[in-house]
């Protein structure tokens, strides 16, 4: 690896000017004004792995285009599938950036710009060390797959759909993705779970229309009491989930993982300084952390009923409605939980009152077994290009093509994050730690060796 | 009575000539550009007991004039205090009216116009009652004191103050107001409860700002959660408030009044056709009526949290509040539940979570003793104008002044509703029943007579 490390070192600021040069591209999915820059990005990237000599293919979709790119396959090799988005969100508020959100300015050792880490700035890692490979070596020891799509920030709508539809040239032993963070400032990780998730919205109708809560008060039921009795009835004071059969198909915490978490260096009394809260609460018996990342949750994410403005007024509202969900861990089944929950709620249902429950999307949660080959490969190549070793975490989100990569093409995925928490994705002044560019792009290229060593 | 009650017949057109007269002025005190109509209905009203040769003054507020009117007491009789309003609710939506709002038609046997029952026709049937005994007898049986503000419709910011004002000039036995209903058509009725309110605003404040509901859910009070569990927790499934001492000072519902309640002919099954329900639920143990009347409650009026538009969107919110009443029955003390509530709410309220409980405004309950001389002076009255013995009720709204009366005047007040239920109250093609205007004119007559027996 001396010669590719060389390589790395000496290839430094190009790789710089190269991500600058893409940061410019102002490619906002969500922003239909911005549609030819999307394309100009898409073709930007394309443009990287045909100066690689890749078989490259700009592939249309309803909506913007997907880079599909390969190298070989490699005898005994396993082949990796690298995930990744050039689409960025919106830059507003504008008036919040120190510098310009298009035009990437370096601070600190930072630099800042819409997309620098999210997910343009760590993607373009995995470019620039197989490019290292094919510069200083000549071959990759594996085959690289790369999907780099740009509707992540829009909900990811053709994602799907193409890899439903291209099962086999996307077939890999792995999937590889940078887009989440390490644990902290010079604490690299490797993400190894994610929750799923069960988004549900709950509507309750009483009246034909709102009354005069004194004429009719106690007379009816009143949907808004209806609602939150409903809802405080789906979860205890302990923090559990009380609809039947919630916790049937969730795995204990193993004691490695509590005792790898508890070894974390997490300072409580700081992240509720930063949340500007006084108190947690949360699932009995969990530490903090475990209830983020690797338990069950019950969140109420949106209320509504009768009259919210200033004010008093009296009435007896005719509707009421919550959104809520469940983050799920690996195994708990959303479609089982859906049946269970409709059938609990029903029950709950006072006379009077007719319930209707939607429910909008489900995904399972994720974890990729510590003891796998990859999960070592991948620790390796970090504490080569971080020099020092990572932890391993999970994350208490969802990222939904996870769960598809696992359900659709059989395999699991290595977050592989580079960035930081405090990075500004999705705010103003988002920025990269270019220190933490070139370890990713080294890392990167250390993994492509450790993974090569792994009999596919 | 026999020359009142033929005064009456002789009378009957010039009374609703008179009528249509106050009901042409738009004296709409909710819109400024009515200020002047408001003025002329306030004159209007003054310009009637000028005629009858009574005492009358036109008394400026902050806001609109208060009539105040006075025949000279009478020894040995009772003064009896006359309530009512000349302004109207805003007549929109104006294409909704089958005929202009401000021209009175008669359709039916019903003259239809903004005001015509609530409460410019009930008010004035008083007026000519009055009149009548003037122009046959000479002078009343009783003193009467009229008090007719301006300012119903729109809170009676005024009138606390000038009753606190004046308790010596409006010192009387008892209060007369009709700006009710009767129980239906051809079933006259005395209300003689009306429950009491207490209304709150609770707000509740987690983390600094809106946080993604995978990353930290579990990990922190969700506001939301929150919230639906402390609301619960006020009530029970059974319907019965969970605030100590909710219940200390709620009397029992006598075996009498179960009984008269029992008695009326309410149709369970047309009222829940009419409010569009299947199913009635209250407090457990009691009839519908009995929960609507003459028991407390506690309802929700208003709830808001997070994110209330279309689709998904995994917030954990920073915020969630509700709006909520309880009704209250006499002798419950809206200032005693408050504080008990405050605590009960802090003891719920989580780690993590502020605070803030906001007590908008309370009000008794009223009732008026059946066993009193008043009530069964009012009721030989109305079976004597309406040809039909009144039945009693109770009414779960609440009517401020009527404790105000109770407070600051130690009196009790007699509800005598000459209005329908389907009237329209405050909704277009309001109306009042013209024979049920006659009725209670006559009624208003006797009662005069009835009342002056009564030993002051």
């Amino acid at each position: 690896m001396q010669n590719i490390d060389q390589y790395l070192e000496q290839n430094r600021q190009r790789f710089e000017q190269e991500l600058c040069q893409l940061l410019r591209i102002p490619s906002v999915s969500a922003d239909s004004a911005h549609k030819a820059d999307v394309a100009k990005a898409a073709e930007w990237v394309a443009d990287q792995f045909r100066g690689m000599k890749l078989k490259v293919e700009l592939i249309p979709t309803a909506g913007n285009p997907i880079v599909f790119a390969e190298s070989p396959p490699v005898a005994g090799a396993p082949s990796v599938l690298v995930y990744g988005h050039y689409d960025v969100q919106p830059p507003d508020p504008l008036t919040e950036w120190k510098s310009p959100p298009f035009e990437p300015t370096v601070r600190d050792g930072n630099v800042y710009a819409r997309g620098a880490t999210d997910d343009k700035g760590q993607m373009f890692t995995h470019l620039k060390s197989t490019q290292a490979w094919l510069a200083t070596v000549g071959q990759l020891p594996l085959q690289l797959k790369f999907l780099i799509e740009g509707e992540e920030e829009v909900g990811s709508a053709n994602l799907e759909p193409f890899i439903e539809a291209n099962k086999d040239k996307l077939a890999c032993n792995v999937v590889v993705i940078s887009d989440t963070s390490q644990f902290g400032p010079g604490q690299p990780a490797i993400t190894y779970g994610l929750r799923g998730i069960s988004y549900y919205e709950l509507r309750l109708k009483g009246p034909m229309q709102d009354l005069h809560s004194g004429t009719f008060g106690g007379g009816v039921s009143n949907p808004a009491n209806a609602l939150v009795a409903m809802l405080s009835a789906l979860i205890n004071e302990r923090g559990q989930v009380q609809v039947p059969g919630f916790y049937d198909d969730v795995d204990p915490l193993t004691g490695r993982e509590r005792a790898e978490f508890a070894k974390l260096p997490f300072d409580e009394a700081e992240f509720m300084r930063k949340l500007g809260v006084k108190g947690l609460r949360g699932e009995e018996g969990f530490t903090t952390l475990e209830r983020r990342w690797a338990r069950p949750t019950f969140d109420i994410n949106g209320l509504w009923s009768g009259y919210q403005g200033e004010g008093a007024k009296t009435v007896l509202p005719a509707k009421a409605g919550a959104k809520f969900s469940f983050r799920l861990v690996p195994k708990q089944d959303p479609k089982k939980l859906s049946a269970a929950l409709e059938k609990k709620l029903r029950e709950l249902c006072p006379p009077g009152i007719e319930m209707e429950l939607v429910d909008f999307h489900g995904a399972p949660g994720v974890t990729v077994p510590l003891e796998s080959p990859f999960v070592s490969a991948a620790s390796q190549a970090i504490s080569e290009g971080f020099g020092k070793t990572p932890v391993f975490m999970r994350e208490g989100g969802s990222i939904p093509v996870v769960a598809t990569f696992h359900e659709l093409l059989g395999v699991d995925t290595l977050l592989l994050g580079w960035g930081l928490d405090d990075d500004n994705t999705h705010s103003p002044n988002e920025k990269f730690s270019l220190a933490d560019f070139h370890r990713g792009i080294k890392s990167s290229a250390h993994l492509w060796r450790h993974l090569s060593q792994i009999r596919a």
